[in-house]
């Protein structure tokens, strides 16, 4: 994303982002998603933007759009431990891309997530564009007790991911080999990597169970491991050690991985779109997160240990401290 | 629009909108604003999506822009009695229109309204596309009591409009015109016309005082009074009165209409954008509205009567009947 971009996000929070004391704003821009005050349980909410070309093929079917434009605003508000609710969805359509087959799918793919996660639509707006398929959703949640936040890493706390890193990094290389026209190596569960890319299942179960255990810091994965910590680390002011051979593969992205260990790094350090969750917690409530995790069906793996300030981004392969990737994410790319 | 979009739309709302009962979702799609419970205050949640070449001229000053997306919004949440509150904004910038120039126009014409309507910016997403500005803004509010709400009307209820129709519809007109090179003829307070149609006003403290009323039905104007009003009576199952010589109109659109009457339908009936209010209510509450009216130097003008549904539209020009426009107004166009 060009300079003037990111520049515009923090001169729209520094200029508009602040408001009076009292006016109900618990958490603002800045987290995975706003917490405020309504006078009963705290409202979350978050909203992302998808856009044809840059953050899903154009010629997505529209059931798995219409999934993922979902996913990645459900993964926002499991990041904060929050039940979700309700969703206003905006569609900007070129013409004639919104035909019945189109139409019936997008309700289709929504549906399916939305019925698992007891969401309801109610709101939104459809306009008509000459630009690419531009989605937006809107998630709303509720919270009873403190959210899940970014800023609330301590220095002895266990790092935890759930799931496993870099599937849909790994399949959208292959995507995009296939669309060159080349031919990708044979990979057992090639399939079911495909379906991580396509339909992330946002960790809203486990993440609920999370926050009524009082794990008090976490973030969901969306730029990239190493980024999505790095929010973590900065937002908390607090460094960290991370074992890399602990980081949760699948064993496509295992067995991938082990033919040339540099792999890694584009993978589970820094790919983009897991929809995982990073979950930072005190030594005391492992064995509660582990139960969680077991009662929601949820891999868990601790990764590595906050430390104090100075200590930086520490990076360990078995025991010896390896150099840390270069870049450390992306912006949710395609 | 095409038709498909409108089906999408009824789509979403038949497949995605139905929801268990005890959801919490008091209003859902079909009013100006969704009503949600969370437990304290109703939260009132609505969204709009604006397109360049669309919604507005590409070449719009950034701080206008910014101002009627945020406008029409707030529109929504008085249109349903809300106190506004927190808002979200999804931007999709096509590359190089961000410059420090923009930027800085952007966030001053948010923050002119913002500021006015007390609403904080809580969260957002701002991304890059190869398409036309893409603004969507979610807007959130608080509602204390029933929501003013399109299906409340009641035969004999007095139908209201605030401020003037009609501004918007006229120098939208000019402003093609303009843009085809032709001269527009010399009309006195074309300026102020000009802004009206830049910067609508949403009026929010008036609206707040007839939600604290009681009044119970209202909805905002923004594809034509009389596609408006056709929403309040088909989702209320009620016919109405109309007095077309009681609508409210500035003295530039009068000036225009007084030269061909037929002007009047273009303008005050169907144009559209104004984003005023069109509120119905028992006689009972004439004095208390006026009141309120006054007091939040709010221009009010009852311009006619529910009646019973079988009545249908009827159309009045100082006591004599007239044959309704054949199109009622469109989809807030550019």
């Amino acid at each position: 994303m060009p300079a003037g971009e990111f520049t515009l996000i923090a001169e729209l929070r520094d200029a508009l982002g602040q408001g009076r004391s009292g006016d109900g704003t618990l958490i603002g821009i800045g987290d995975d998603a706003a917490v405020l005050d309504c006078g009963g349980r705290s409202l979350v909410a978050c909203t992302d933007t998808l856009v044809a070309g840059r953050h899903f093929f154009a010629d997505v079917n529209a059931a798995d759009l219409a999934w993922k434009a979902l996913a990645v605003n459900l993964s926002d508000l499991a990041a904060m431990g929050a039940e979700p609710r309700w969703t206003l969805l905006n569609l900007a359509l070129p013409a004639g891309l919104a035909t019945a087959a189109w139409r019936a799918d997008f309700v289709r793919g929504w549906q399916a997530l939305a019925s698992a996660s007891a969401v309801r639509l109610v709101g939104g707006d459809t306009v008509a564009s000459d630009g690419p398929l531009t989605v937006t959703v809107t998630a709303l949640g509720l919270l009873s007790g403190p959210a899940l936040q970014r800023d609330a890493a301590q220095p002895g706390d266990d790092i935890y991911v759930t799931g496993t890193l870099g599937d849909a990094a790994l399949a959208l290389e292959r995507a995009f080999a296939a669309r060159r026209g080349e031919e990708n190596p044979p990979l057992a569960g090639a399939d079911w990597l495909e379906q991580r890319r396509l339909r992330p299942t946002p960790r809203l179960a486990f993440a609920r169970a999370a926050q009524r255990l009082r794990a008090l810091c976490a973030q969901d994965v969306s730029d990239g491991f190493l980024a999505d910590l790095g929010h973590i680390l900065r937002a908390s002011r607090v460094g960290a050690r991370i074992d890399a051979e602990c980081l949760p593969l699948s064993p496509p992205v295992a067995e991938w991985v082990a033919e040339d260990g540099e792999r890694l790094s584009r993978t589970a350090l820094t790919g983009g779109d897991d929809y995982e969750l990073i979950l930072c917690a005190p030594p005391s409530l492992a064995g509660e997160l582990q139960d969680a995790a077991r009662r929601t069906a949820t891999p868990l793996c601790r990764v590595g240990r906050i430390l104090p300030p100075a200590a930086g981004v520490r990076l360990f392969w078995q025991g010896e401290e390896r150099p840390l990737p270069t870049q450390w994410g992306h912006e949710h790319a395609l």
